[in-house]
């Protein structure tokens, strides 16, 4: 059996990361979806906790119809020093494979470790991306066909927008 | 649908352990089995990696008839402070309802932050302990009665043995 | 008796702050000044550490008048996730009723843990503000009207000047 | 001015501290109450938070008549080396001139950094210690008449008995 | 015997850092180099680990003649608080009489703590700098003639050009 | 060039030590001499600073007569977790080709990741060990003859009799 690992910031899970882990599960029989930076969140690139971003690929992919037999989710925190990331990734996810990602640090590092990378084909780069749905959630305006439905609801759940623009105005304070 | 936690440290995960995630999805529809101190490896007490707990946990829950569809597991590291440690479960696993634990110390922490917590009946308590398949693993006897057939192969394979038995020479040696 | 927390990071204590301090007395009947940041120093946001800012605020209040026996300083490190970070204060500071604020990261961050915060009315918003303070000691001109006489004889005293020069120096410097 | 800083652990305020910091006033103007260890709680040695410590601080020297113009607690976090304490000490805690403890590491590690020390005599070192009190809790008997009587309301309040309990039935536990 | 501390990133070593050695040398008798942020690596402003950058610093100085009787690398992390940054470095490397640095934020710790620091003369500060070495990585023009030889080879062995543009690549993408 | 570490604590240097390293030297060209644990220090068992234990690492071998061509200390922190450390090591002390320690948990964790680790002959093991030194010292007999006399100078220096008699009058002490 062949065990792949796909790693993500899902901040949110978006359309393209959908497409990322149906093409991974094309190729490997298992997939370990890491949810990195996991213990950031209230952030404005990371404005999501792991709870809710795991919530959120759960229902994404619950309602995409990906079988819960070939995947599981794993929070993984930043390390201190990033050259010891590879390190963390493998004391923390079962056996795997391969790795899949398209985040070149990522890459870089795995590689170093003379680890199996692969990119994964981008869908619609220009439009599906994490910083696209940030910025629409922002300007509340289109974010939503961006995501998987089950995504939109867990956003407004758990009053995301407001989130999000609580640490743009964060950015504009004084103190 | 009802969501539940079972916390445990799985070192290694063992038939007490399989009983008590049966028991808790006898309760709710979907569990988060969260792999508590999962940055510890290599320790008398706590030999194995989460990576490791992690592959024997699907591996025994597999073995067992488990749906995969019922049950994912959640490392979650100690925090500094314990008193900070529920908001740590609360802000890493997806949404829950109540969690199954026997450990005094987490329940005594999550009471005391409002959560519903409760017991699972022990399955043989004076046979089944982690304390003493380690124990077992150590001087190489009976041990593998004590976990699923699963488990008994990955402490193989990991060389779990030869690593327990090291643990303890440490605590012997000079320096 | 009613108790409340003003939150702050008092890069220096400015008359803002100071006014800021008395609204909220007028409300709670005790106030637990805390210190947020309380790690940093010697960064061009965050030039003072938190003895010297804890010196500067008790200089300060005690110069205005308000009553010893009305507040308390406790300094506050960041926490290295956000989500964490009302677990943190309420696991340091003694039980309060209410907390006060205007930093909108934190009022979010306290409002989805279900706390009760209120915004203060500013005092001059465009004229006291830690940013106003550190670029008039950086420049030199005009600082000293925006903070508490005591503060200004602090910063002269463990020469903040020199300090907020440097930290500007620094991020000139090659390497 | 002369100003000093008692360091402790207060686990918890008992009358052998109250006298201490009645001890400490007699040589200095104004006194900084460090609570120690402050990140520790639900541990057999350390069963209060910070927020509870310095809860019962303020409450017990309130009830003794200590002025509040005379003295504040500030929180202190362990540090990862034994050697950079002193140096955080300095640098949260306004400027003082002594310390007082008992404490014979801490003792050394002030005097190894040049800082005048004072040990503070004992009063009744047999029955006021923080063992004896948390032994009395523990074995519910005679543990209120060593600590003030606020201190004992409010270890009641926060369930205290039952969470000192909590952590010896966890070094019972099995696993 | 006087001995002196060398202050620097070293990101990479280049003929600057090598001139500021060799001048520290002709005013000490014995020169520890502090090899600072040691733990970052994968970073644009940080490429390389410690371990590259010690390996870079020793064949450089073996190359350039310096004898290895005279000076020792020390690899020292970033604390958390800039404030602990000179206590950490006094516990780690041995006894010494004075600092080199022109960094101006180490310049003012070490002072404000009372020790004694001096300027380095810099080789040809427009040329030579970890900025512009960097920058000529990434372009891919003329930063081998900024360092030494020996560095510029083990840039090559380690794959330093990749690695600075995967940097810059991170910088780019999209999430 | 065959390069070799020397993994130890070092808590102090003593002859068995001493006799190791130029046992290693018999092997490789040149040899890192990492300093473990090296935030550790003023207890019981480890009661010098990294700073304390690299100038006597320095004077011994100097002492000794092994030239400073030869080697160089570095001192390395514990990680959190035990499995990362060999990342650490590796991402810290420049290329080697193998490791020399008697440390059973060493030997495991670098034996895991494939690196060839080789024990070292003991010399007269029931006599010379840091436990014997550190009791010695303690009992204020023999020690100073398990150890190079430039370490018995430095643990004079640095007071460290009355530092290890702190540490054992610690743990007898209440609170």
């Amino acid at each position: 059996m062949s065990v792949g690992v796909l790693v993500g910031r899902f901040q949110p899970f978006h359309n393209g990361h959908l497409a990322a882990v149906k093409h991974a599960l094309g190729k490997v029989d298992y997939l370990y979806v890491v949810v990195g930076s996991s213990q950031k969140s209230h952030e404005r690139e990371n404005p999501f906790t792991a709870s809710e971003r795991i919530g959120m690929l759960k229902a994404a992919l619950d309602g995409a119809g990906v079988p819960p037999s070939k995947w599981m989710a794993i929070p993984l925190a930043d390390t201190i020093s990033h050259s010891v990331w590879p390190a963390t990734l493998k004391t923390t996810v079962p056996k795997f494979d391969m790795v899949f990602t398209n985040d070149s640090l990522t890459t870089r590092l795995l590689k170093e470790q003379g680890m199996k990378v692969y990119h994964v084909p981008y869908l619609k780069r220009d439009k599906y991306s994490g910083t696209n749905v940030r910025s629409g959630i922002l300007e509340m305006k289109d974010w939503e066909k961006l995501v998987p439905k089950e995504v939109a609801t867990m956003v407004r759940q758990v009053r995301g927008v407001e989130r999000v623009k609580s640490m743009v105005q964060k950015d504009l304070q004084g103190d």
